[in-house]
């Protein structure tokens, strides 16, 4: 009893006044003006969208949050994410329902990691919670009872094509909230006391994220355009917007202006600058083990390396071998489950303002699931890196569906993404370190079977540099692999030096970018003869790239062997074989190359 | 209490007597025993998983489900959608929660379409409802109040990485059921009368889909791996399966077998082959209109054409143009909201047994979220077709996020997936009639500008067949584009030709298959030279394409203009040129070539 009254105290204490609360819908009134004269001079945007919001980031920004206006990226404020599209915010456009995910890797960072006061918001759309990848991250936040986390569902009704879903079943958000676990309020949106009053109550909330269902009007504030369909997308009519913004000028009282809180500052100081790790890879040529464990196992030595490494993974961590991190480092390591969307918009929060080192890891095909947030995360030049196990046909028994054969063409379209595609333990050992320390997103790509240790511990390797593993003056034929058919390749290398044909061999390392100095000057020594060989769709793989890279000299053949068909099942080197990229094939391919 | 008492009557009715329960669990039995079988002898499988729901099986397929044994594909049958892997049915392995979303679209073609007395049933893991598409097809089922629709959580606890989000809290399961407005029922999952029960009163449900949450164990008969972690997707040592299968035995009772009852035979006959417009594109050359916009239009007069043409949109159709289908044919338009992975999949699912034509658009950027059901889709070799607009930098005023310049690439790795990009109206027309009657997956990208109609409606058009459209003895660079830079190429050609340079222009139509015959013999009458020019990332685009499709020929060189770095907003026109594809691109592209 006692403790209710000292809350409802408290509660009264943090009650704005009668002034603040003028201020605060002045400055909603202001952000609307702003919108609408930021869309007419651009011809396009969400003038309407952004009206319905204008209260709640007017609270939030003025009264709730935490932050030093002068320094918007200091770790200890709290954050924002903005998942809905706004004209006067200009972060995160088009992100759809990726937003909340990238808050709850804040809010993980937060709770757990940094151990820090800040919190963290999200503005959503009602049209925008459709997409599953929120209730992922609706899941994933109750689950991990992130309570440094608020989420606003701007329920307004309309989505671009008319009416949502829910209409303005505002209880339908409520129980949908409480069934994924979050301690829920609704909301009048345009009541900027009752919004002061739930943000104040999240933050007494224990255990639980918040979620704020507010009730809104697109268009709030603009007659006849207010809760109208087909306006969405759409700037005002530039003849009516001098109208309807003196008509909302006509509403404000003073000019006033608040000054935010300043941040707690508590939030570690952090290194993730030159990672390094404390030994030479521990391998001897010739031991066998797969990329996939090597991987792991170059996770948990980069983790004692620095301990803002953390690793994610979805529902695979006895497959990728990430579970190798788990064990020695519990308390880094995020389970997501099965729900690859959340686990890369998870890791674009933690890694955002360089807080942590992350490392997401799942079957490479599964990562097609991600495609979105992955392609989000590149457009906002995100560090995080992503580890896709079980690649290709040498992936064997498990079939068509748990290949990843289209992984490459996909990341290769992300701008600036490091593409690691490690052949032995060694290589892969140094994809992490180089990963770790790599601007922009990284992707490394690792192998089911057990494959042969050919590097020894002291060699040296680069982004962008690959290695020439077989060469001499005789040479005629360039080929080109990565992973797994580097042994193909230097079988058929083998084979070929018996009957005195002799083959250059290139492991590729990094496929983007490429090592085109290498490729070239190899091809020029091998008379113009390249043939590259992947364990990949022909589609934007290892073949389409070398291409691009020889194109402007003419004197430069290249010939592709590549997985050209779905593949059935079976086990690993019959699969190679039957499509046609293993070392019989190749060796076929140089001889055909040969006699045109 | 009338209407209870016979309820309560026909409820008793129902009920499966003593003889039939035993021979459901005496067949539960042999399912358990063969998944032992069949996964001991290949070495890979999951027979824990597949033991969970070994009853839920047999009482689905022994005592609810009707069809006819015989004739699997018949379109009266039940359908059944198993999106957990069980090795004792063979289709569907590897899908993460994509299950329910296919089982929706069979559900609404049954309702909608059909009108027709066969139900859905769809199992799946709790493992896979992590997946957030699979509450983007909860939410769906609802809304559209698919009450021919039934979904089985087997709630067995173990994912492959150790026990779940939700242990055993079947409430949980069961309040987000609700909460997404399912009837819901909770069930002893081995307990065959519990079940007929339950599929029972769902069958009896009206306007609500039904979930039933069934608690089970993995491993369930199987004595020290029953409910442990750590064997999901091990074969049983073979040692010991002897032994177990021997146990599982002891309990079989009888040899009796059931026959499933036969189904209600009211689909109605459908045509969907051999579908024609009927009457030639009704435009003119020098029109000007957006290909977005003649794909909405193409849609309703295919619509006209056929009645079981439908289409899916996600929540853009007044972008996409799709609108003029829905104005037209609301009966057959399926709003599927902000959720393109449960798009793809409601659409996988209304296609399936030939029931209809689908159509399913979107912006193509937002395709990206959908990437591993368009994969899967490719790999069950569906006919679905696929509409992305806005693709580009000539999208304009919208921002990268918007901007798909990595949808074409996406679109290559889809095995026998038909890529159209129609340049002008007319072309759209055909390649929205050409999809309805190809085989396999087809993808249509769509312009956002106006552009100018430069065919005849009496030009025809194949799959594969591209178009010269400038050409003269005289030409000494073949250009080839696609869409919005065959205009560029045009305008180019012209200016060239003032400086006496001629240039033969081919527009693409299909980027996948490619027109080689045509793209190699025009490369030969321009001295090998060829210039591709598109509106997408370098990155397994066109020009990678043409390179793969040209590299057996050593005379030929291709120079390739894409859109090489992340674009900015601005208009249309100075974007293409910004970005380097532009006719003043093209131009000094074929003068430096020409030096060369």
């Amino acid at each position: 009893m006692a403790d209710a009254e000292a809350r409802a105290k408290l509660r009264e204490e943090a009650r704005p006044d009668r002034g603040t609360l003028q201020v605060l819908q002045d400055m909603a009134s202001r952000l609307r003006i702003h919108s609408i004269r930021a869309t007419c001079s651009t011809s396009s945007g969400h003038p309407i969208s952004c009206s319905s919001s204008a209260e709640i980031m007017s609270v939030l920004f003025f009264y709730i949050m935490r932050y030093k206006q002068s320094d918007p990226g200091n770790p200890d404020n709290d954050r924002f994410v903005l998942a809905k599209r706004l004209s006067f915010v200009d972060v995160a456009t088009g992100w759809l329902g990726q937003g909340l995910g990238v808050a709850c890797g804040m809010a993980y960072t937060g709770k757990y990691f940094d151990r820090a006061s800040y919190r963290v918001f999200c503005l959503m759309s009602d049209g925008e919670s459709s997409e599953g990848s929120v209730w992922e991250a609706m899941a994933f936040a109750s689950y991990y009872s992130l309570d440094n986390l608020v989420a606003i569902f701007d329920v307004n009704r309309l989505g671009h094509s008319g009416a949502l879903h829910a209409e303005h079943c505002i209880d339908i958000y409520q129980r949908r909230c409480e069934a994924f676990g979050w301690n829920t309020y609704v909301v009048d949106g345009r009541d900027v006391e009752a919004l002061c009053q739930v943000f104040w109550q999240a933050s007494q909330v224990k255990h639980k994220p918040t979620a704020v269902v507010a009730k809104t009007f697109k268009g709030r504030g603009t007659p006849s355009i207010e809760d109208a369909e087909s306006w969405h997308g759409k700037p005002m009519p530039r003849e009516r917007a001098d109208a309807i913004i003196k008509l909302i000028e006509s509403q404000i009282e003073t000019s006033r202006n608040l000054d935010p809180q300043l941040p707690i500052e508590d939030s570690p100081e952090v290194n993730i600058t030159d990672v390094r790790m404390t030994s030479p890879p521990d391998y001897r040529v010739g031991d066998k083990i797969a990329t996939r464990k090597a991987c792991g196992l170059a996770l948990a030595k980069l983790g004692y390396a620095n301990n803002r490494v953390v690793v994610l993974d979805g529902d695979t961590k006895y497959s990728t071998f990430s579970e190798i991190f788990n064990k020695k480092y519990p308390e880094r390591f995020i389970e997501c489950f099965m729900a690859e969307q959340n686990m890369v918009s998870v890791a674009l929060g933690c890694a955002s303002r360089g807080r942590t080192i992350a490392f997401a890891s799942t079957f490479a095909a599964f990562l097609t699931r991600a495609f979105d947030h992955i392609r989000i995360g590149g457009l906002s030049e995100s560090n995080i890196n992503i580890i896709g196990s079980h690649c290709g046909v040498s992936v064997g028994d498990n079939g068509a569906s748990q290949m990843a054969l289209e992984d490459i063409a996909m990341f290769r379209t992300i701008p600036k993404c490091t593409i690691f595609y490690p052949t032995d333990a060694v290589s892969t050992e140094h994809a992490v370190a180089l990963a770790a320390n790599a601007k922009g997103m990284c992707f490394i790509r690792t192998t089911r079977p057990e494959t042969m240790v050919i590097y020894t511990p002291q060699e040296r390797f680069e982004i962008g540099q690959a290695k020439v593993l077989r060469h001499c003056v005789s040479d005629k034929v360039t080929v080109i692999g990565a992973g797994i058919t580097v042994y193909e390749a230097l079988a058929a290398a083998d084979e070929l030096s018996k009957q005195d044909i002799f083959i250059r061999v290139i492991d590729l390392f990094t496929i983007k970018p490429l090592d085109v100095a290498t490729i070239i000057s190899s091809a020029k020594a091998t008379e113009g003869r390249i043939i590259t060989v992947e364990d990949h769709y022909p589609q934007g793989g290892i073949g389409e790239a070398v291409r691009a890279a020889v194109s402007m000299d003419p004197d430069i053949q290249v010939h592709s062997l590549a997985v050209s068909v779905v593949p059935q099942s079976g086990k690993s080197e019959e699969l190679l074989d039957m499509y046609r990229i293993s070392a019989r094939h190749i060796i076929v391919a140089v001889k055909c190359m040969l006699l045109n």
